[in-house]
């Protein structure tokens, strides 16, 4: 699958994106000669073609901006895709969301079963790090130490994982969940990795700390339009076209950002927000085109 | 709970180091103040408490033998323990092996839920790498580098993760799994985490790559004997010792070193393996004690 967009910038970036981490993943995961074929042929099933890349358009992008190579940066990229493809698995078994589909197949526990699929979500978590901790991401080992840093703070319990466990919390919570704690629940859910791409971006191009202020602010700004976004589609969005289940939300009766300000006003803070990040990034010129390409596109989405 | 053996060499060892880690557990887990505290609460019954610490025994005694500080060998020692105890974790759910106790107290998703085992699991994988790359195991990011390498590529597809998949596949293939076949299941399910573990002590002590052979030889041999031992015990042991339900593999079907090499031949191999590990450490003096206890104990426990 991929987008069709490939008649503007940022289609032309996502799909170049794309087919280096499909590549790069293909020669991670050389599938072995005994029993464990299963496992790494699941790792493959889940990894290799579907989804948007945006973490690693987003990390290759700042990457580049400030000079590193893309090779690496597209190597951390599949860091951070391992990562968010495990979460997906991980999300989809019956346990946690009970998905059947994702990205317009069946889900990995409907293709293999819930083991594999507990496994191959764990190994790719495990991939994440040793490709980060390898030399082909960066010579220099303060880098290396960082990436790791930055993805295994955004994933564990104080990001990432914290933030799913907020939102199981938010189903059975109801109207008892404001939007500060929505806020705060998405900031973690999906703010936090996309948070980490901007930044392992900037670690892997060494920018100093004190000139990342802006990227930071620019990724909290379309994280948050992102999952406005989400929760639009969620609620209005062609469940063919998004490749899996819609309106399950609204069912669950969950506070989301649409059942809190109702769908006008999350569709106007989610445009605010993408202009607002868009903002974030007056300091550059054409180098940063994709960046705003991609806060354009995360409110004008229609999967 | 703990081991009572503090009497001899190991007892005090463990029980040391059990102190220690449950102390730096204690620390890196504090409990938030919002609908994260679930997670956080279910990381801590799974990761405090419990758990023979062996892993990290072993850690810090190479780190200490080389002249490594103890307390950030102890740090490096909770990143392992946090990769068992995922593993442990996961392993338990309904989907892999369904148990119902571990460590002498209801699993994780007995005591809270399914979904959080596996976000507990999750968060523990995480923190595991974010240990380790933090400054307080080392100033040096090379060490952080290469210790995080070193956990990740025993934890993933080509290690631990691998050896589950093939156990999984042992249980359906039955008598069509050899002794050759079964050791290098073993080698990844539990001799992968176990040499890791001497691996991560010899990196954080700067021993230089020559001169590791011996220590990874001691290893090897006592992962071995350890998934031996196991076997023996799975099929004579005592469940309430044990704190888990035992004799599961045997009325599986399946196939393991005691089935393939009958209770007399296995108990005489572990045996074996236990001397040959003691024999590489014979260039070391007193430093070394606990590591040969380790050997002795390994094929002399009840649980």
């Amino acid at each position: 699958m991929g987008l069709i967009l490939a008649d503007d910038v940022l289609g032309r970036g996502l799909a170049r994106v794309q087919g280096e981490v499909d590549a790069a993943f293909d020669a991670l995961l050389g599938v072995p000669d005994d029993s464990r074929a299963t496992l790494v042929e699941a790792m493959r099933y889940a990894a290799i073609g579907g989804g948007k890349r945006v973490r690693p358009m987003l990390l290759v992008t700042v990457a580049e901006m400030y000079g590193a190579e893309r090779d690496a940066a597209v190597l951390a990229g599949c860091a951070l895709e391992a990562i968010h493809v495990y979460s997906l698995i991980h999300d989809d078994l019956p346990c946690m969301d009970d998905d059947d589909m994702r990205h317009g197949k069946p889900t990995l526990h409907k293709a293999y079963d819930e083991a594999i699929a507990v496994l191959a979500g764990d190994s790719l978590h495990a991939l994440a790090f040793e490709i980060l901790a390898s030399q082909h991401v960066s010579t220099d080992p303060v880098i290396r130490a960082d990436l790791v840093h930055a993805l295994a703070s955004a994933s564990g319990h104080n990001g990432m994982a914290g933030g799913q466990v907020m939102d199981i919390a938010a189903e059975s919570a109801g109207a008892d969940f404001d939007l500060h704690t929505v806020t705060r629940l998405q900031q973690l859910k999906t703010g936090a990795l996309l948070g980490a791409s901007v930044e392992m971006g900037a670690i892997l191009a060494r920018v100093p700390e004190d000139q990342r202020g802006h990227l930071r602010a620019y990724a909290r700004d379309i994280g948050l339009a992102f999952q406005i976004a989400d929760d639009l589609l969620d609620e209005e969005g062609d469940e063919e076209l998004a490749g899996k289940a819609l309106r399950k939300d609204a069912d669950a009766g969950k506070a989301t950002f649409v059942s809190l300000m109702g769908v006008e006003d999350a569709r106007a803070q989610a445009q605010a927000l993408s202009e607002q990040a868009i903002g974030h990034l007056v300091q550059y010129g054409e180098e940063a085109d994709l960046l705003r390409a991609l806060a354009r596109f995360i409110v004008e989405r229609d999967r």
